[in-house]
Protein backbone atom coordinates (compact mmCIF):
# COMPACT_ATOMS: atom_id res chain seq x y z
CA UNK A 1 0.00 0.00 0.00
CA UNK A 2 1.87 2.77 -1.15
CA UNK A 3 -0.83 5.67 0.40
CA UNK A 4 -3.23 6.15 2.93
CA UNK A 5 -6.79 7.26 2.09
CA UNK A 6 -9.91 8.95 3.75
CA UNK A 7 -7.28 9.59 7.25
CA UNK A 8 -6.60 12.43 8.87
CA UNK A 9 -3.00 13.71 9.41
CA UNK A 10 -1.91 16.00 12.15
CA UNK A 11 -0.50 19.24 10.88
CA UNK A 12 1.98 19.70 13.35
CA UNK A 13 5.40 17.57 13.21
CA UNK A 14 6.05 15.27 16.40
CA UNK A 15 10.14 16.40 16.70
CA UNK A 16 12.40 14.72 18.98
CA UNK A 17 16.31 14.80 19.25
CA UNK A 18 16.86 18.47 18.44
CA UNK A 19 14.73 17.50 15.14
CA UNK A 20 16.98 14.41 14.44
CA UNK A 21 13.58 12.41 14.14
CA UNK A 22 10.64 13.67 13.51
CA UNK A 23 7.39 12.28 12.47
CA UNK A 24 3.45 12.68 11.29
CA UNK A 25 0.52 11.48 12.94
CA UNK A 26 -1.86 9.82 11.31
CA UNK A 27 -5.21 8.52 12.22
CA UNK A 28 -7.31 6.03 10.70
CA UNK A 29 -11.02 6.17 10.51
CA UNK A 30 -10.98 2.50 12.94
CA UNK A 31 -9.34 5.02 15.58
CA UNK A 32 -5.87 3.28 15.01
CA UNK A 33 -2.92 5.50 14.43
CA UNK A 34 0.11 5.59 12.58
CA UNK A 35 3.20 7.87 12.19
CA UNK A 36 5.63 8.30 9.03
CA UNK A 37 8.88 9.62 10.67
CA UNK A 38 12.20 10.71 8.99
CA UNK A 39 15.57 9.85 11.03
CA UNK A 40 18.85 11.55 10.88
CA UNK A 41 21.64 9.65 11.22
CA UNK A 42 22.62 9.40 15.01
CA UNK A 43 22.06 6.85 17.86
CA UNK A 44 18.89 6.97 19.73
CA UNK A 45 16.54 5.20 22.28
CA UNK A 46 13.07 5.32 22.10
CA UNK A 47 10.11 4.11 24.59
CA UNK A 48 7.24 2.40 24.07
CA UNK A 49 3.71 2.37 25.33
CA UNK A 50 1.62 0.39 23.04
CA UNK A 51 3.34 -2.21 21.15
CA UNK A 52 4.90 -1.11 17.55
CA UNK A 53 5.60 -2.16 14.09
CA UNK A 54 8.02 -0.08 13.08
CA UNK A 55 8.03 -0.53 8.95
CA UNK A 56 11.40 1.11 6.94
CA UNK A 57 10.46 2.51 4.11
CA UNK A 58 13.83 2.76 3.03
CA UNK A 59 17.67 3.83 4.88
CA UNK A 60 20.05 2.38 6.97
CA UNK A 61 20.30 1.42 10.37
CA UNK A 62 20.83 -1.29 13.40
CA UNK A 63 18.21 -1.60 16.16
CA UNK A 64 18.94 -3.18 19.35
CA UNK A 65 15.64 -4.98 20.31
CA UNK A 66 14.67 -5.19 24.15
CA UNK A 67 15.83 -8.75 25.55
CA UNK A 68 18.65 -8.87 22.35
CA UNK A 69 22.08 -8.98 22.85
CA UNK A 70 22.65 -8.93 19.16
CA UNK A 71 22.18 -5.81 17.29
CA UNK A 72 19.60 -5.93 13.72
CA UNK A 73 20.92 -4.53 10.02
CA UNK A 74 18.44 -2.94 7.91
CA UNK A 75 19.74 -1.42 4.96
CA UNK A 76 16.72 -0.50 2.59
CA UNK A 77 13.27 -1.77 3.76
CA UNK A 78 12.65 -3.86 6.25
CA UNK A 79 10.31 -4.32 9.54
CA UNK A 80 10.70 -4.97 13.46
CA UNK A 81 8.46 -5.39 16.12
CA UNK A 82 8.49 -3.76 19.36
CA UNK A 83 6.70 -4.78 22.78
CA UNK A 84 4.78 -2.76 24.79
CA UNK A 85 6.56 -0.86 27.65
CA UNK A 86 9.74 -1.39 26.44
CA UNK A 87 13.12 -0.09 25.18
CA UNK A 88 14.91 -0.40 22.39
CA UNK A 89 18.08 0.69 20.65
CA UNK A 90 18.74 2.52 16.77
CA UNK A 91 21.86 3.32 15.21
CA UNK A 92 21.25 4.99 11.81
CA UNK A 93 23.90 5.37 9.62
CA UNK A 94 21.97 6.85 6.66
CA UNK A 95 18.23 9.06 6.42
CA UNK A 96 15.78 6.41 6.98
CA UNK A 97 12.23 6.50 5.95
CA UNK A 98 9.85 4.92 8.76
CA UNK A 99 5.96 3.93 9.15
CA UNK A 100 5.63 3.09 12.77
CA UNK A 101 2.11 1.35 13.35
CA UNK A 102 0.64 1.64 17.14
CA UNK A 103 -1.29 -1.88 17.96
CA UNK A 104 -3.55 -1.75 20.96
CA UNK A 105 -3.48 -5.13 22.39
CA UNK B 1 -6.97 23.67 11.42
CA UNK B 2 -4.53 21.78 13.15
CA UNK B 3 -5.13 18.83 11.57
CA UNK B 4 -6.43 17.50 7.93
CA UNK B 5 -9.70 15.27 7.24
CA UNK B 6 -10.34 12.84 5.00
CA UNK B 7 -7.29 13.12 2.99
CA UNK B 8 -4.81 10.51 1.58
CA UNK B 9 -1.27 10.51 2.42
CA UNK B 10 1.59 9.31 0.59
CA UNK B 11 3.45 6.69 2.45
CA UNK B 12 6.87 7.24 0.90
CA UNK B 13 8.81 10.56 2.24
CA UNK B 14 9.83 13.26 -0.44
CA UNK B 15 13.66 13.68 0.90
CA UNK B 16 15.73 16.85 -0.75
CA UNK B 17 19.85 17.69 0.06
CA UNK B 18 20.06 14.29 1.62
CA UNK B 19 17.11 14.43 3.90
CA UNK B 20 17.67 17.66 5.08
CA UNK B 21 14.83 18.74 3.69
CA UNK B 22 12.07 15.69 3.84
CA UNK B 23 8.25 15.98 3.43
CA UNK B 24 4.89 14.21 3.02
CA UNK B 25 2.53 14.65 -0.06
CA UNK B 26 -1.00 15.26 1.43
CA UNK B 27 -4.29 15.19 -1.48
CA UNK B 28 -7.42 16.55 -0.82
CA UNK B 29 -10.53 15.40 -2.31
CA UNK B 30 -10.96 18.11 -4.47
CA UNK B 31 -7.58 17.79 -6.42
CA UNK B 32 -5.12 19.81 -4.39
CA UNK B 33 -2.17 19.40 -2.84
CA UNK B 34 0.06 19.96 -0.07
CA UNK B 35 3.37 18.65 1.75
CA UNK B 36 4.07 18.83 5.08
CA UNK B 37 7.95 19.03 5.62
CA UNK B 38 11.19 19.25 7.61
CA UNK B 39 13.95 21.33 7.14
CA UNK B 40 16.43 20.93 8.86
CA UNK B 41 19.41 23.66 9.57
CA UNK B 42 21.75 25.06 6.25
CA UNK B 43 21.06 26.63 3.24
CA UNK B 44 18.57 25.44 0.34
CA UNK B 45 17.69 26.88 -3.33
CA UNK B 46 14.42 25.92 -4.47
CA UNK B 47 12.34 25.79 -7.80
CA UNK B 48 9.02 25.98 -8.35
CA UNK B 49 6.37 24.95 -10.80
CA UNK B 50 3.36 25.93 -9.27
CA UNK B 51 2.75 28.84 -6.68
CA UNK B 52 3.77 27.73 -3.26
CA UNK B 53 2.03 29.15 -0.05
CA UNK B 54 4.80 28.54 2.53
CA UNK B 55 3.24 28.32 6.25
CA UNK B 56 5.61 28.03 9.19
CA UNK B 57 4.52 26.01 11.37
CA UNK B 58 7.62 26.76 13.62
CA UNK B 59 11.36 26.95 13.68
CA UNK B 60 13.51 29.93 12.54
CA UNK B 61 14.95 30.70 8.86
CA UNK B 62 15.09 33.81 6.04
CA UNK B 63 13.96 33.53 2.75
CA UNK B 64 14.82 35.71 -0.54
CA UNK B 65 12.10 35.50 -2.38
CA UNK B 66 12.61 36.04 -6.71
CA UNK B 67 12.87 39.69 -7.58
CA UNK B 68 13.62 41.24 -3.63
CA UNK B 69 17.31 42.04 -2.70
CA UNK B 70 16.01 41.52 1.03
CA UNK B 71 16.24 38.52 3.23
CA UNK B 72 12.58 38.35 5.31
CA UNK B 73 13.52 36.91 8.33
CA UNK B 74 10.57 34.05 10.47
CA UNK B 75 10.84 33.14 13.56
CA UNK B 76 8.34 30.62 14.69
CA UNK B 77 5.31 31.10 13.12
CA UNK B 78 4.80 32.56 9.12
CA UNK B 79 3.79 32.24 5.90
CA UNK B 80 5.17 33.28 2.41
CA UNK B 81 3.94 33.14 -1.22
CA UNK B 82 6.29 32.51 -3.85
CA UNK B 83 5.28 33.07 -7.83
CA UNK B 84 4.96 29.93 -10.05
CA UNK B 85 8.09 28.76 -12.11
CA UNK B 86 10.26 30.95 -9.82
CA UNK B 87 13.53 30.16 -7.32
CA UNK B 88 13.60 31.19 -3.91
CA UNK B 89 16.42 31.01 -1.60
CA UNK B 90 16.62 29.62 2.36
CA UNK B 91 18.63 29.90 5.13
CA UNK B 92 17.25 27.69 7.66
CA UNK B 93 18.60 28.35 11.49
CA UNK B 94 16.54 26.13 13.65
CA UNK B 95 14.85 23.12 12.87
CA UNK B 96 11.91 24.30 10.92
CA UNK B 97 8.19 22.65 10.11
CA UNK B 98 6.44 23.57 7.23
CA UNK B 99 2.79 23.26 5.52
CA UNK B 100 3.42 24.26 1.67
CA UNK B 101 0.17 24.23 -0.56
CA UNK B 102 0.04 24.11 -4.39
CA UNK B 103 -1.65 26.37 -5.91
CA UNK B 104 -2.87 25.99 -9.74
CA UNK B 105 -3.99 29.15 -11.68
Amino acid sequence: MSQFENVTIVKKANVYFDGKVTSRTVLFADGTKKTLGIMMPGEYEFGTDAKEIMEILGGQLQVLLPGEEQWTAISGEGEFTVPANSKFKLKVTAVTDYCCSYIQE
